[in-house]
């Protein structure tokens, strides 16, 4: 697996030119920080395409974190670590592909909806909770894995539903720690988080011995 | 300890009045989403008084970071969790408190500098290096105690560094997700990943009984 790879087609309508215009201005500057007139400049469309397609900012705001949604979902769905046997390797699996998938500089690599909802989560409603789903949704996607891992191992006082988003929460703070690390530390900040993660779902996912035993 | 009791005394001099302004607006809206004109509105003072004390909103910033670093550094510095005599007590402790810190909306236990770094990293080096001290010198902090603790545990293949830093990325992947999940559950969205930090900690820390008993 290459890093940065786009996960999606070249945008072809003006309206995907737009919305891949916010991944790219989204994930060098924010939400608030970036304008309408940017958006257009960075998609080339006029400013009537614009509004052909997004009542304003925030409704482009809200499209893109589908968009970045249902673009990322269908990648991981589509991954091999699917294949493996075993529930717990699966969970690992996607860890594993989503610390191969952190390289180059953080713009390169962060969470267009973590990025907005960091912001944005006051001021429109709408964004926050487009944000929350497409966040949740990536969480929900692990959750009959690991599942399957707890029963098999016979983890305690956990569930599939908190770990799957303990993964999230990992992966959003470790890509906050990478942006304040700047361009040339910022893979290497953000990977350690998820190699902690993995150490925690392997002591944590492993069989219980003492009790498979009896 | 009481959630959301502010760590610093009420500002007095304008220039602390600007900058309780910054964390909160920051807090609410980010930094890009907070005008200099908002900042005087909030803190009562004139445009003329904020460009007396810092020649720009990028100055006041980073002035925010050093503020924020250095009241948060205190009160974590003077908190009781230093009395344990156990090392990984020590770490545990922290960790409990940054649990029981968290109450009420996200806006009022979210992080100032993770929030400005999350989307001025690229915009301004200053403000993402201020960020980066802020959020590495509350790792720093813990070094010793994680040290001393892993010597204790023999836990192998990790580094006090590397652990203290994973202890913060946690605390701003919750914050994200906090945001993401909206008022209402705000504090419970950011404390579970808390737990599961204190687990893997748990986990990795207790002494290991297969060589200590050689």
């Amino acid at each position: 697996m290459i890093p940065n790879q786009p996960f999606r087609p070249a945008p072809a309508s003006a309206r995907d030119k737009l919305l891949e215009a916010g991944v790219k201005l989204i994930r060098q500057q924010g939400f608030a920080g970036t304008s309408v007139d940017q958006l257009c400049s960075e998609a080339g469309v006029t400013k009537g395409a614009f509004f052909h397609h997004f009542a304003s900012k925030e409704a482009l705001g809200v499209a893109l974190a589908d968009y970045w949604s249902s673009s990322t979902g269908a990648f991981f769905a589509a991954a091999p670590y699917h294949h493996h046997a075993d529930p717990a390797q699966r969970v690992l699996g996607y860890i594993d592909l989503r610390t191969e998938l952190i390289g180059g500089p953080a713009e390169s690599f962060c969470c267009v909806a973590g990025t907005m909802v960091q912001e944005a989560f006051l001021s429109s409603d709408l964004i926050r909770t487009a944000c929350n789903s497409s966040i949740l949704g990536n969480a929900a996607a692990l959750e009959d894995d690991l599942a399957a891992a707890i029963e098999q191992s016979g983890a305690r006082g956990v569930t599939a539903a908190s770990l799957a988003r303990h993964i999230q929460a990992v992966i959003q703070g470790a890509f906050v720690l990478a942006k304040a690390q700047g361009d040339v530390g910022a893979a290497a900040a953000a990977r350690e988080h998820l190699l902690h993660l993995r150490r925690y779902f392997e002591m944590l996912l492993q069989p219980r011995i003492e009790e498979t035993a009896s």
